[in-house]
């Protein structure tokens, strides 16, 4: 019995992708920059991603960019779009439980001559529009906000944030980190106000080591690489195209049936919240229901340290994530966590359940008996 | 008919590595960073893989940093090591025929207060080494020479260059893009003295979106992309474990015959250039024979445009380059064309022929007989 829940971590590729993928390097190998036929195949196959990707997001094909994953989309949106726009202000904006990505980024602009508000969020983990109402300046050139928070699974009000930024400031650039949201929501950055927004290939049941920025066409970008003037020199180098495509076949049949699969998530997520809600002193974080995201559940267990009831459920053969997905295995206690306000002894006993399209209601009961019997034999052996 | 001599660009992937790449994928598909069972799975598909290449290049594994390629290794190694060693001077040294992918990061570090020096080169693409000896002064704190040229397969002399540099300056470091020459050579950073070393996968039939830089232990860095921690902070972001693993695969099978491959290649080489010598008005670039890379043969054709050529080529199922590999679609005349003095009239009518072992002397034979038809029919239509 294999039960990976931790979904948001990175998922399992779909086959049709992997063997795309191989078809691609092993046949159509070109280098989209050359000019005989194999080259004009690869070209051919970063069309066929950027048309894919282009009509799920509902933006211009040229206005896709690959990238090497989320964190490069997410740092090329910052940096790049700082950087581009630095004549105009050096006010930055964006919230407290951001990615790393996004964070460690700001971190860095910071030490460049910018300045960032950190926007607070509430015990449910979401911003408010009057602190970002009243962060916004003539000399904010950059809002950034996540989507899709990945430990709490915690919605921004994404379309009320890109509505109210413009009217405050049209010039300032809104950028959204779509990583754990694309593949689970519709996200339109032109409906949104949306300049910039990144997404991963992998947290959709698509390769690693790819990812792409939409970029509005009107947005001014500095480039964080320097080469030979691929992808309209924004981000040069030899396009990955096998995983361009490999990225694009995921985000089309993760869309084919959206509707279903979120439904069927959401389903999911109630089975598992109404049961560990039962277990005496677990508590579910963020807000219930539709309110969240489908497939991500922050759980505290009272009195048992997160890594301990991982490793339980490990013997289980259930795979869940301590803290966050990507940064596990640095022992530090969770900025999301402590920012939602989670009462200090839970932050190292929070667990984080992640759902895909893969997982059924047979492993989700099968995980509940599992922490129905786990839980209070963990707590009768580390009692204080 | 399908001969594909478009090597320098890119190259047709190893069955294995395509089928490996497919496994980790879709089965051993966790996030290294994850703490349970696949987590530790896929972690272990990343030492393999440092383990291999490591190995190969005789240097210890966290010495390995996967990046997305042979760009953003050359351009990690470039502005890392300079924005690290800015307190200790800010002068770079490098040469006149880089890849794009160095300079144009050196123009790009040239606005950021950094002083460079471009060494010239002989006819046949080389630098000289007293050049070298003149352009490093206390201030030098980073030189960067390719291993092997992408337009017309020159080796510069590294070895030489490494002692040489060391002996002048202790503290200036070397970086070598060996994104031609692994795979054909044996290449040591240790015993070689280099610092800084840009690996590709796709160049050596593994996967594209992938690459490493060898960066020795001692060498101060600065990252160029912010994230989770990973690869030690200098490269966070979800590591590209499929990506990684190929790599070492493609790495692994290219060395285990690599003597016999590269004495193939030579004789191919010989084949070809003993074959187009003897067309009227047609000159191999660059030194002959084991002078020069085992696998880029640069060629002029007096009075015909090389992209003409290479079409009429392609008819035949032939593929070549024009100019260089990776920006062919830029019609730009050639720096490296240009550095070496090749006549104003011959820049436009070059071509890049580039073998793999996956070229046959048939192939060599049948593009011999296709040239030797072609260009005398060209030149009778072409004539001015």
């Amino acid at each position: 019995m294999e039960i990976y829940l931790d979904n948001s971590a990175t998922t399992k590729c779909f086959e049709e992708v992997g063997q795309l993928m191989t078809r691609i390097m092993c046949d159509d190998y070109g280098n989209p920059s050359s000019l005989h036929m194999k080259g004009v195949q690869a070209e051919g196959w970063l069309c066929y991603a950027k048309e894919i990707l282009a009509g799920i997001l509902k933006v211009k094909e040229r206005e896709i960019f690959f990238t090497s994953g989320g964190t490069e989309a997410d740092n090329l949106a910052l940096v790049g779009s700082a950087l581009g726009n630095n004549r105009r202000g050096n006010h930055l904006v964006t919230t407290a439980i951001e990615h790393p990505a996004v964070m460690q980024t700001m971190q860095y602009l910071e030490t460049q001559g910018f300045r960032v508000t950190y926007l607070p969020v509430d015990d449910y983990g979401r911003i408010s529009l009057e602190d970002l109402r009243k962060a916004i300046t003539k000399e904010t050139i950059l809002v950034s906000i996540m989507h899709t928070n990945n430990e709490i699974g915690s919605l921004q009000p994404v379309a009320e944030a890109g509505l109210l930024i413009k009217q405050l400031n049209p010039r300032t650039l809104f950028h959204v980190d779509g990583v754990q949201g694309f593949g689970k929501f519709r996200i339109y950055p032109k409906k949104l106000h949306i300049d910039l927004l990144s997404v991963s290939g992998h947290k959709i049941h698509g390769p690693k080591g790819i990812g792409l920025l939409y970029v509005n066409e009107r947005t001014r970008m500095k480039p964080l690489l320097f080469g030979g003037g691929q992808q309209g020199n924004l981000r040069p180098g030899t396009e990955n195209v096998p995983g361009a495509a490999g990225l694009a076949k995921a985000a089309e049949l993760c869309y084919a049936s959206l509707d279903k699969d979120v439904e069927r998530l959401y389903q999911l997520r109630k089975s598992f919240t109404d049961g560990v809600s039962r277990i005496d002193s677990v508590w579910v974080n963020g807000l219930p229901e539709r309110e969240s995201a489908p497939h991500v559940v922050s759980v505290s267990v009272a009195g048992i340290r997160s890594e301990v009831l991982l490793h339980a459920l490990e013997d289980k053969g259930i795979y869940v994530s301590a803290g966050s997905a990507c940064s596990a295995r640095r022992p530090q206690p969770s900025a999301t966590l402590k920012a939602i306000g989670l009462k200090k002894e839970l932050l190292d006993s929070t667990l984080r359940f992640s759902f895909s399209i893969f997982t059924t209601q047979e492993e989700i009961k099968y995980t509940l008996q599992a922490m129905n019997e786990i839980i209070p034999m963990l707590r009768r052996y580390t009692r204080r």
